[in-house]
């Protein structure tokens, strides 16, 4: 795709060069103010129509239902917000939420995972892998449930099926990663070669987060930036679920995408990649806002049908 | 009532509590953090179950429809939020729309007016006022609006029906205020009375809001802080239409409230006043967590139902 980004897009980008702008002018800026300024991010998605909310608690982790009208109540995306596992709510993805869920025909549950660095790796796959068994006791079964995210969400979406592949437990049928960032050693080759064109994301952010959910033990990180639940690149994804992962063509953290579908394809997984050129991180909250997004969510919902299909027949 | 505040008031009182500690830490923040800072009010509300959402723009003024299942589509309320004129936004202030909208049984379309103070008085006026008109031209009656708003938001939902009259024009059914924030004189007597209790708002913040929104000339506010559409306690309220008020007993702008329900009943309005003792600013955003912000809004509910009884009979 060679058109120009839509207004939805630009919007999006907007958003990001006004916060890197801030957090340029001020350096000091704690994580209490990032917080607040991370959760502009729903304004670069329009309210979905037709879409209900409650707040809950499920398997002991609060978070926001999106409920489409319609719905079947029996699917759920699981949904776990971006924003380097240290900023980003629910109340930021609520709409991005609800807009996915809506294209699914599914509810979603946007979780308030416990975030860092008060609390570390693995707090956040811990609260998903309980809000994961939440909906089970609810009677979802687990192949009606769908882990998504986005950036560190991504990551989570993805680490959640594989702690529970560990513990011998019943898998998502699917899972849907939006710019997942993945690589805690920062290696990825479009760290550099994107650096000039995407508007948010930089290896110095980067490195504080990773210093965040790893813990500083003074002499290098408390977790190994190798370790596979905070780093699935290094994870074994034999026996993973259907996997629909998307980047824009923009980003910093587009590698992660591209290398983690190309070991998912060689551990047999149903890997599919969507990058969409010129576009920046976590594009998809453009939704209702930006034609890519919604061509892009769309594409997911028919995705998700087809699998569903396969699983079925 | 001298019950302890519930769980849910407290919660409010401890984000403001929390806001003003980085205020005051920072007193270098600038609007745009402190707006970013304030879009956390929704924090203290619940999303309330069984109502959508819409981005709209009416009038030429975006804003956000609240839309409860069920909701008779031909009766809105037209709510301001607070935040001096400056800060808050329709997106901040959306679940609490959505809980009054469905106590009263209609839509609620929450306004994302101009602000101060990038734009001074009358631009807020103005676009509560042509967003009103947007309403009318799609078929809703006058009566059947309702205006509403808190703090900042209440002084507008007071001053766009004496804003309507001075034209000659059809007045809102009814009129719901906050907390409304009114004297651009800062001389009310809670000012100094309950500068102990209130957890966020000061004479510094007022003073500052205020210079933001009457504009500066460099020798003085460029409106006049007792203009009527300014300053609705300057305003002859004759035929003003039915109102509610309600304000929190331990907040600064407790005395706006009182001497604008006194004023308006002495011009023979029906006004009425709901005063909580030991609550804080805008109580009423703790709807779905707090049992007084509950209360009032059912209480709002019943009012609003007799007014429409009375204007049917």
């Amino acid at each position: 795709m060679s058109d120009a980004p839509s207004p939805g897009a630009e919007a999006l980008r907007n958003l990001y060069a006004d916060w890197s702008a801030v957090m340029a002018g001020r350096p000091d800026l704690d994580i209490r103010l990032l917080r607040s300024l991370f959760d502009e991010w729903h304004q670069a998605t329009a309210e979905p129509t037709d879409v209900t909310y409650a707040d809950d608690v499920v398997g002991g982790v609060p978070g926001i239902w999106a409920l489409p009208v319609g719905a079947d109540l029996g699917r759920v995306v699981l949904f776990t917000h971006g924003g380097g596992f240290a900023v980003g709510s629910a109340a930021s993805h609520r709409k991005l939420a609800g807009h996915l869920a809506k294209a699914l025909g599914t509810t979603a549950f946007v979780l308030d995972y416990r975030r860092a660095p008060e609390h570390p790796h693995p707090a956040q796959v811990d609260d998903g892998v309980a809000a994961f068994d939440g909906l089970l006791e609810r009677g979802i079964a687990a192949a009606d449930v769908v882990t998504a995210g986005d950036s560190a969400g991504g990551n989570l979406a993805i680490a959640i099926p594989l702690a529970l592949r560990e513990r011998g437990r019943p898998l998502p049928g699917a899972v849907v990663a939006f710019s997942p960032w993945l690589d805690m050693a920062n290696t990825g080759k479009t760290l550099e070669s994107n650096a000039d064109t995407d508007a948010l994301v930089t290896v110095p952010l980067l490195a504080g987060m990773i210093a965040g959910v790893l813990g500083d033990t003074g002499d290098g990180p408390a977790v190994h930036p190798a370790t596979p639940l905070a780093n699935p690149l290094h994870a074994d994804l034999t026996g993973f679920p259907p996997v629909f992962v998307d980047a824009g063509g923009a980003e910093v953290l587009l590698d992660d995408a591209v290398r983690f579908t190309e070991r998912a394809r060689l551990a047999g997984v149903d890997a599919t990649l969507s990058v969409v050129d010129g576009l920046q991180h976590v594009f998809p909250f453009a939704a209702g806002r930006g034609g890519e997004a919604d061509a892009e969510i769309a594409a997911i919902a028919e995705w998700y049908r087809s699998r569903r299909a396969g699983v079925a027949a």
